[in-house]
């Protein structure tokens, strides 16, 4: 609800923004409306446009809705709009929009390609802070904080999204809460660390797994089911291949061995930390192919309530050529 | 999307989460069954679940899903439940709960305390900070990496939300974007710095402005007019009264001077930084009056593209006496 964008089928654009400076600033539209001008009303906004569109009574416009409408809105705007034919797909305007932003350009693979690379040199610097420290010494929110303040040394705009941060005591949650705490980082057993950086707005996504000290049998067990999954994947993500190959790859792997991953093998990446392509065996079919430039993540991973947690987290672009890893992130395997 | 709940009229309680080994350590249900068993498909758990609950064939249950469940997924429901009566009310279930959040528990009320106090430490630490700086030395980044980094000092569990550091050239923004930028924070003209902090979940929400310099009559008739309306806004916020009536204060001192403030004037805080009441003159009926217990933010600005932001946030708590202020923010004018 930061904006309400009206796109006519004659290619003219309204914005109806919460923040008009924001707007005027920096969107590409044709006219921008203050929402204050319509009350800070939703309802107001959208009924004033479209009238001011020409949906007069007796007219009968065609409007779709994006695909995530709730129920009760829509219902809401067709009370205001009784003439008005209504259209919400779920393979329409908003799905459209997210295929077409799957595959990146030249422009946008630069800003990717920068964000790896400093995403890089962060798992470099943690690894040598990791090794260096003694063991367990450092706390999780130590280490998020320290990644936050090197990211922007380096040249990033800041995190793409809340460092997650999860001590042995706790690494077996999929996305721990909270993100990060006072406890111990990196000490015997397995740690996890997911966090990426933002360069132009765009944002990797890497994971490393920390594995200090002689591990469990089970530990050991996980660690080479993720290392055999992770591989089998990215050998899956070819060109033209379906985004649910790779994850039924890493899913057999898994299943054969008794276990089950409790998420999605990975997904695009780029202004927003989860884009298109899904790669899930249960994936929609609008992505039906890994194509060039598509940026996503290969991120098997496994759980368990004593052993902890292990995944294994990297940036792939997908070339014409196959699939070209962009950051390096690896399973850390300490002493 | 992180997990399902069940809730059956008998009380009965079944969580399809995600993360399982969260759920178990974390949840109060009486039942956790993993997402995995049904391939991680909501169509499935969801008919499974009420299937296995005695939705059988020729059944007719009731079911009430939240207010904001989507036109395409009720759609979707309701062909795999056809025999389902199904209901979803702008104020039903997820409203109730929302209403139930809004009133602070002592529990809840001591770690929001908790919290504005670590915030008020960090107010005085910046305001330290920017005064002993040279003009215009300090970044927005640096703001947004110094204030995490004493918050969890100070034993918060981190930041409430991605802290917004705005410096003169951009505090025109409600929410600048980027949220922090390696441009200049704290010098000539307006900056503005909204951040809150963590404290066993619980976020605290306070907006400071600074103002360096000699400013520009606008300016100046800014800060006036946030202030007057702040103050009388804070009058207004009685026990019993509507939501709506301290936002209607501070939108009238603003209309009559010619201004309009584009957000509304407040919203309550806790687990998440946005929950009821919400303080807007266009506000829903079911928040019908402030009462003992409810912790909400005021918060008056005005943003102008040339002479930039006023914005100025507290965080109150309701009173069968009156509104306690818990946070100490302040527009801090330096010369």
């Amino acid at each position: 609800m930061d904006a309400i964008l009206f796109v006519f089928a004659s290619g003219r654009t309204v914005l109806v923004p919460w923040d008009a400076n924001l707007a005027n600033e920096m969107s590409a539209v044709d006219e921008v409306v203050p929402y204050t001008n319509f009350k800070r009303s939703f309802r107001e906004a959208v009924t004033t446009v479209l009238k001011e569109a020409g949906a007069t009574a007796g007219s009968r416009p065609k409007i779709e809705f994006l695909g995530h409408t709730t129920y009760l809105r829509h219902r809401e705007l067709m009370g205001d709009l009784p003439d008005a034919e209504t259209l919400i797909r779920s393979e329409g305007c908003d799905a459209h929009l997210g295929s077409l932003r799957a595959v990146k350009d030249e422009e946008e693979m630069a800003a990717l390609e920068k964000a790896a690379g400093i995403t890089d040199q962060l798992c470099g610097a943690v690894t040598k802070l990791i090794t260096d420290a003694p063991a367990g010494s450092l706390t999780e929110n130590e280490m998020a904080l320290f990644l936050q303040r090197e990211a922007v040394a380096r040249g990033a705009e800041g995190m793409g999204f809340e460092t997650l941060a999860a001590g042995p005591g706790r690494s077996w949650g999929i996305h721990p809460f909270p993100a990060s705490t006072s406890g111990a980082f990196g000490g015997k057993g397995l740690s996890i660390l997911d966090f990426g950086v933002k360069v132009e707005g765009y944002t990797s996504d890497v994971t490393v797994t920390v594995a200090r000290g002689k591990l469990t049998d089970e530990q050991e067990r996980m660690i080479g089911l993720v290392e055999r999954a992770y591989e089998a994947a990215l050998q899956a993500a070819r060109p033209g291949a379906s985004p649910r190959d790779p994850a039924a790859k890493a899913d057999e792997i898994f299943g054969s061995a008794g276990w089950r991953m409790p998420h999605a093998l990975g997904h695009g990446i780029g202004l927003d930390a989860h884009e298109r392509p899904l790669l899930h065996i249960q994936g929609s079919g609008s992505d039906s192919s890994l194509a060039h430039g598509m940026v996503f993540t290969i991120e098997p991973g496994l759980y368990h309530p004593q052993h902890g947690g292990v995944r294994w987290e990297n940036d792939v672009l997908m070339t014409d050529k196959g699939p070209k890893v962009l950051t390096n992130a690896k399973i850390i395997r300490l002493p």
